[in-house]
């Protein structure tokens, strides 16, 4: 295993410091563990939790800020965080307004995060939660009862974080964010694995002509491996399993074209030109593209498309004012 | 070579289709070639042209817009564009306050620029140029007379694009952008190669216990092969040449941890962490910081560190407001 490391056991820590050393002005670190909060804390407004397992950067951390979460809890790589530390971000962050809690769907986040909620209710704090699972590759999986939640889960932290920055209450920031859940769905695909620091070797094994289509973000295998072809067949792939899942005929659109950790600009742009080209053929309207690394899976080499059907509600909020180290607006 | 493309010679233009599609309230192609420019043509302004082999996405078109760029000029991968491409770029975007040409030291981009220019001043438009060479690992190279630009020209557009916004003339946004060359330093190093497209394989091997240490842009080796050894170290390594090379005692600087395209977030803000603490304790303040990609080669998995010596003046520029796919602020 060769990465730009110390110590396998000192990953999660330095990388939180070296986050929050890079944006002082956006970020605190709590004292108790690798919770990351707004520098400044803002009174007032519903304030927004999400988190999971480290080794999705910049999620979460990266889209602390105004205008999207209050705080980011990270566990250790591709581990949920234990109800501790969430209970010490939601204390840290809750105001009278209340918190919402954005979930990704794993046994493990869902259990812990609501053990939290169920601490911070007894010290008085409102809680809410919405789940998300815009993974339209499996039903269920080793790790979850249901859907996946994937990278679908930023458009989440967007259009609820700016409908909580106005001053909303607790319901209808929860009603928005559960609306975007509804309305979103992506799917992946890899064609070279990442490394767990803590295990050491790549998480799945491919040869040169093969991918694995529907992978999460885990590090784990996909449903089942392809023979490998040309992007733009790679793209139609995983764009008709979405585009079967909802009805987005007529409808505009936000797509993200999600970079898994290792897979160039170069190749997200020419599967993004495509995306494009089959959208527009079928009258879909792209409002906005996003193509980056959103939700990585630390090194591995693939990409996931989103799509979240939008209506005027959400076309407002996903332009609005963001000030977050990932997303500025 | 695996790769989410759809055909070797389709590279370079589907990625520009795909940037420009991901970004048409920014961006506009020209028909003539893979030349990026503004979607809407400022007047008034000196314009500003950067551009060189494409594979260093987001550089360069993720860098036109308000406050940076006004087009870029992409050549096939790791190739100087031609003179004639640079020319409509030229042409394009051409103010009665002339266009100023920000090219990095390779001796193919800064020959084809400068016959671009001749000809565009042929055309009566009147054109300076600046040429970045902020990489400290070598004094020349297969490739280059004197030291190659890397990193280090970001903040070139940057800074220089924010006075040209401000309707300065010539001269000065000239001085401006001489002013961050001569203030900026990079030195990168690598634990992976990248391919090129076209070549089909990597451009060096290495051993699973060793680096490539000063490695430039274009896939290339570096100077030497050294033993792999902990993040910490690899960062001294660079940094102790980058601060050998200008006095930034006492000074304010800007930071860039680049990741040269497959290094994922987790591994740069480690780097970041002990960097920061570095120039903590020799007493250099880092006024900002940058942390992500910014000039790629393509997959390849290595990182620099740049510095840049700030001034008033640039410390004002660097956070001006900026508009642009890859910089917002």
């Amino acid at each position: 295993m060769k990465k730009f490391i110390n110590a396998v056991d000192q990953v999660e820590n330095q990388m939180i410091l070296g986050m929050v050393k890079a944006y002082p002005n956006h970020l605190r670190k709590l004292d108790c563990g690798n919770v990351v909060v707004r520098a400044a804390k803002k009174e007032g407004k519903v304030a927004l939790i999400s988190g999971g397992g480290s080794g999705h950067e910049p999620a979460h951390g990266g889209f602390v800020g105004e205008g999207m979460l209050d705080a980011a809890v990270a566990g250790a790589v591709f581990t949920s965080p234990t109800p501790d530390q969430i209970l010490e971000g939601i204390k840290a962050i809750a105001t009278d307004k209340g918190v919402l809690m954005v979930i990704k769907n794993y046994t493990g986040d869902v259990m812990n995060f609501e053990m939290a909620a169920e601490m911070a209710e007894m010290e008085g704090i409102t809680v809410k939660q919405v789940v998300t699972n815009d993974d339209v590759a499996v039903d269920g999986s080793l790790y979850t009862v249901g859907r996946r939640g994937v990278a679908g889960t930023i458009f989440v932290h967007k259009i609820a974080g700016a409908l909580a920055e106005t001053g909303a209450d607790l319901d209808a920031v929860w009603a928005v964010a559960q609306k975007v859940i509804d309305n979103v769905r992506t799917m992946g695909a890899a064609i070279a694995p990442c490394t767990v620091p803590a295990a050491g070797k790549p998480g799945f094994e491919l040869n040169e002509d093969e991918m694995e289509v529907g992978i999460g973000i885990h590090g784990e295998p996909g449903t089942h491996k392809e023979s490998m072809r040309p992007a733009d067949e790679v793209a139609d792939l995983l764009l008709d399993k979405i585009l079967a899942d909802i009805d987005y005929s007529g409808s505009e659109v936000a797509v993200m074209i999600n970079g898994s950790g290792a897979t160039p600009l170069m190749e997200l742009f020419i599967i993004n030109n495509h995306v494009a080209d089959v959208l527009a053929e079928k009258g879909i309207k792209v409002y906005r593209t996003l193509v980056g690394e959103y939700m990585t899976s630390i090194e591995m080499q693939g990409f996931s498309i989103s799509l979240l059907k939008l209506d005027e509600e959400m076309k407002a909020l996903l332009g609005a004012k963001a000030d977050a180290p990932a997303w500025k607006e």
